[in-house]
């Protein structure tokens, strides 16, 4: 008897214009469009696979080993119910294509980082979810509709269907289908871009972005500018920053627009905080590192964006990394060794850190160890990945299987 | 032969909706217009002592016994020489008047309270130096014709000029002359105001105001949506709390308005921070106070709000301030006792503080001893007021007296 099997892993995406704010709830359409870069799966990842099988008796799903609950009208739930129509849609078509609509399935997910990184593990997760199933169903979906299911389990999945610089169109429709991830630009535009993750520790857990960015809709006066005027200039300008590969153009709209996601939270009623007086310090180096530079006759070489939360993500040209990095060791030192994925510093390692020459030292204090708990190095990456049986996440008998 | 001399009093404010950002800078005419409260000078005073006299040879100016230098075309420079012209219209109309318009004038200005408590004392000095100079020349000037030169010292001086609530209309004039502050209440309509400065402990110096603001109405473009459309409502409906003696809605409009100029501030480029990690813990401590009584189906009962720094002001009705003394201290230890000016703690003082029924402890953590430095109580205030020589800040050769 056949096994129906897919797995595919897919990528996690930050964005550079923020998302923040449904005008629905239930179909998870957004106030304004926004723009990512996907990040590089071999380095962060969610893998999924999905098993249809006559034998199963309910739909289950496990996160990281544990199992996960398919709640009725739930957001998985949502996504796997709207595959199994395209599935059905499919059958109707193709007569003897087997009935796996019909079939109960079992889905296994895993995370290559840790849910303590403070990585947003939903988009990946969902985008994963939902590009296996579409390789089990043999679906002829494009990325972009498949955007429009991921969409439906986490916002911002959406836009991991797609590798390199991917643009969430907002769209009008009421039913949402217009509202889909589209290419700006695949990685091989532009592939020099790399991003560097400073996880920051955080002894509180912040508001939850589902529930603070509703709280903005509902009582931010700002809000609604932002989402008015502000965002469509700047989805044109980004865009048209990445087709040019202008990075100065690209990083001051990036920070530009981190910084007014995190004005439009503070302006909530009661306000919302993310970032703590370690995000400010790092912003600080950011901006202190760029204005060396421009003093010196050159451009913005680095960009920092904060999603809900207090870690940095820090985008730049290649060539720069082993200087910022460099200098968030000095200020930030590390407990552990950095992981050097691309091997820019040599055995020796990054040492102590330093400082380029000219910069102002006091724009920052040291603080202690663990103040940036790790930092993570990778670089725009391509897009959901279908991936072999030997790959499978679960065993013969539907279960998932134990990960060394 | 006769001694010129006038020596005047003047109050702290402490802006509900605050002023950020400047039309024209040199007449420091704002970008909208704000309100304040004044807070009781039997607290927080500037004291100002002006002498005019025909063997000085030169204006001089001390500040807390250090002389400071008066610029040509500087902002002191500018209100002693625009109190001289109204002196000048007066001996023009009474032609016995003593020319004192003529004569330099000798200044000392001293602040009750440290230069480290991180309170803006440009806003009292600036009022102090002008009400003292309008004494010493027998001006027939109002507060509102006072604060218009007042504001040219420091835009916020000009609401010093009353006690009460204080509006600053921002005017329409290209030339300022209708850019100045009127009482919105005086203190005796809702004397029950009181407020508590939590002084915060700061590593790092911010942004100045003044080039802080420059930089908002430069580059923020939420800035202009604030301006146009938020403010102007926002005048009119706490000035309809004030006069309703509404504290739900004086509060919530202080607290909105707080987090709003932040949000600017944030949106700014690069962004400006003025809130760390003990503000933000101090705004949880305010949300969490207020939601305990709303949840009990009362009303706010307190109102944080912060200007271009880290420390808090707290306004609340006098029966709750036990409380939110007690609440601030647990949460954030004092070196010091409190100084207890309404003797709202018996004997044994404040102890170790402690929180409401029914308030979510989890909130805030524990910081160290120090993290707020100093806890001010105090009250709305009045006006101006001119004092009797035996408290003259000259001595008779026309220098500052040494302070005991």
């Amino acid at each position: 008897m056949s096994v129906y099997q897919a797995t595919a892993s897919a990528p996690v995406n930050i964005a550079c214009i923020k998302y923040w704010g449904k005008r629905d709830t239930k179909l998870i359409l957004p106030t304004n469009s926004s723009l990512s870069v996907t990040l590089d799966q071999d380095h962060l990842r969610s893998t999924t696979t999905s098993r249809a099988d006559p034998s199963f008796e309910q739909d289950l799903l496990w996160l990281n080993g544990a199992e996960d609950e398919i709640k009725p009208g739930g957001r998985l739930e949502t996504c796997i119910s709207e595959m199994k129509k395209l599935r059905a849609a499919v059958e109707a078509k193709s007569p003897n294509e087997p009935k796996l609509s019909e079939f109960k399935v079992h889905i296994a997910s895993y995370n290559n980082f840790p849910t303590a990184a403070g990585l947003a593990s939903s988009a990946s997760g969902f985008a994963a979810l939902v590009s296996s199933l579409a390789v089990l169903y043999k679906l002829p979906a494009t990325p972009s509709q498949l955007s429009l299911i991921a969409r439906q389990g986490s916002g911002s999945a959406c836009r991991s269907l797609f590798g390199g610089f991917v643009a969430w169109e907002m769209g009008t429709r009421a039913d949402g289908s217009d509202s889909l991830a589209i290419e700006v630009a695949p990685r091989e535009h532009w592939p020099d871009i790399h991003a560097l993750i400073c996880v920051v520790n955080d002894a509180k857990k912040g508001t939850s972005s589902t529930s603070g960015m509703q709280r903005t809709v509902e009582t931010s006066e700002l809000l609604q500018h932002r989402i008015t005027h502000v965002v469509p200039a700047r989805m044109r300008a980004i865009s048209a920053a990445i087709t040019a590969r202008d990075f100065d153009a690209f990083a001051r709209i990036t920070m530009q627009d981190s910084n007014q996601f995190h004005a439009v939270a503070l302006d909530t009623d009661p306000p919302i905080f993310y970032l703590n007086d370690v995000s400010r310090a790092i912003i600080a180096l950011v901006v202190e590192y760029n204005r060396v530079s421009v003093a010196a006759g050159g451009k913005l070489k680095a960009a920092y964006t904060y999603d809900a939360g207090p870690n940095a993500v820090i985008y730049t040209a290649k060539e720069n990394v082993k200087e910022i990095v460099s200098l968030i060791v000095k200020y930030f030192p590390q407990a552990d060794a950095f992981k050097d994925p691309f091997k820019l510093f040599g055995t020796a390692g990054v040492g102590e850190g330093s400082v380029v020459e000219g910069f102002n030292t006091n724009v920052a204090k040291k603080f202690e160890v663990g103040a940036v708990k790790t930092l993570i190095h990778t670089r725009v990456g391509d897009g959901p990945r279908t991936l072999g049986e030997e790959e499978s996440l679960l065993g013969e008998d539907g279960t998932p299987k134990t990960l060394a």
